[in-house]
């Protein structure tokens, strides 16, 4: 049976949005799943080849799939060393544009459980992403993580 | 091409169900959002005119609109002096009311770092609004905020 | 009026996903809340008759109806008592099966206050369910509670 959508006056958006929302909510679901269980290869394939991610650091921009490998597995070498590291999103908005990319905006929360084991902490990222479409699904192609104190 | 819903047992909700919570999911990030980047004008836009909100504490009722544009110049206050407050929403129930008005429970959770940068604290809340549809978009009418240990 | 679905590539899943998405999304609000609420019958009724429970401890499965109507008369003893403990669920990966029955894995954020108000903790946990469909919903029919650090 085909749904009926509540009218939602006119945005050009109306029709795909909640099948677009919900995608989209398990692609952050399952991408942060590779990354807090250190699954390098599945979380590398969640971005395109040459994607970038812009870090709150005055370093220069990270290219995603080398630069993240590397922190997935340093995350892995924490975590057998007794430090826990977990990323959650949500307050997601995503946002389809004219060229047929995606921009995401959502809050993401970093629980870290120091080596050793000391009290955790609790960090709040606003991360915003570029995503395309490619063999069937959305890849992250660029990603721009901030915090307001580390502006 | 049509969508083919799970058969959901004669749930009057069903046809805009789907629809619905992707939508209600995007208001409260956008509206969080506003709240936490101090955007005064989008965020009132998010109330009816003449809102009202009910917070934990003995004090009457706040109109929403000038009550809580004052929270957040001194949201934005409080960031410039070093201090965060960040807002979640999740947990999210909706229910459409026979009259059109929505009704929604969410837990919220707020994330605050003092000024001067001591040690953040986690506060969650219970937040009950009820929406109505205006211009084309819902604008929450009432919320009531709780938490348990200020009843 | 008809949704016209983003193509999303020759996922089986396509049709019914943003449905069924949603629908989960609320089943664990719902759930987490009468957990939160104490409200015993209600939350019994989003377990089958039979379902268990494996916790992260030495002990064996928990019977669910059973043993948690006995973990939520608890909780609020601990909450008549001065202490909170409030769950949330969030990265929510949704995967439908073969023989009906879905797979879920999320992420439980559990963010308790002590009895007698000491400063809060909070506890990240993975939860992975085989939920079946019975009298026109939902049911969990076997939990999974993990910690990375308690394995």
């Amino acid at each position: 049976m085909p749904v009926e959508l509540v009218r939602t006056g006119g945005d050009p958006l109306r029709n795909g949005f909640p099948a677009l929302y919900a995608e989209m909510q398990r692609f952050y679901a399952r991408q942060m799943e590779f990354l807090d269980t250190h699954d390098t290869g599945p979380w590398a394939e969640t971005f395109t080849e040459d994607a970038v991610i812009e870090l709150p650091s005055p370093a220069p921009p990270v290219p995603a799939r080398a630069g993240l490998a590397h922190y997935v597995r340093a995350g892995a070498a924490r975590r057998r060393a007794g430090g826990l590291l977990d990323h959650w999103v949500g307050m997601l908005d995503v946002r389809p544009q004219e060229d047929g990319t995606l921009r995401t905006r959502c809050s993401a929360l970093v629980h870290a459980v120091p080596d050793g084991g000391g009290p955790p902490v609790l960090y709040v990222y606003a991360m915003e992403d570029v995503l395309v479409r490619a063999r069937g699904t959305w890849h992250t192609a660029h990603r721009r993580v901030t915090r307001d104190d580390l502006a």
